[in-house]
């Protein structure tokens, strides 16, 4: 049994509303110290295979595949046999 | 300046409605080796602060009133001066 940790991030180039709206509130709040916010997902895949290999294969097509958009996403992931 | 990387996860004890659906959508492209998936948010905060410690306490403040849900998430940050 392996886990994958996927971390999902947008791309530099690409504008983050969502983390525009996540900084406006932290003003909002009193956090006027924050410049810059940019969120993206952290996913943990459990998943059987025969070797590391085949895992990180597995992973890698899950991740162009479903978890990002690769026009304004990258991945990267971290393996561990669990 | 410096900047936080912010991991939140649902905690261990908390079902994962999103993590279900997408492993039942993993399951029906093929990948049925997958037998959990988990699914949290990963941030990146920029922000002035005086020091690391000051830097630490305003993040942490941040995540307990906005990024995460006490009841059912957990929160974890690397924080680096750039």
């Amino acid at each position: 049994m392996y886990k994958a940790t996927i971390f999902v991030t947008l791309k530099e180039s690409v504008l983050d509303p969502q983390g525009v709206a996540v900084k406006g509130t932290l003003h909002t709040m009193g956090y006027t110290e924050v410049s810059d916010v940019r969120i993206g997902k952290r996913l943990e895949v459990s998943l059987e295979a025969a070797n590391q290999e085949e895992a990180e294969v597995a992973v890698t097509a899950m991740c162009q595949k479903l978890f990002s958009n690769p026009v304004i996403e990258n991945f990267r992931f971290d393996l561990e046999e669990v």
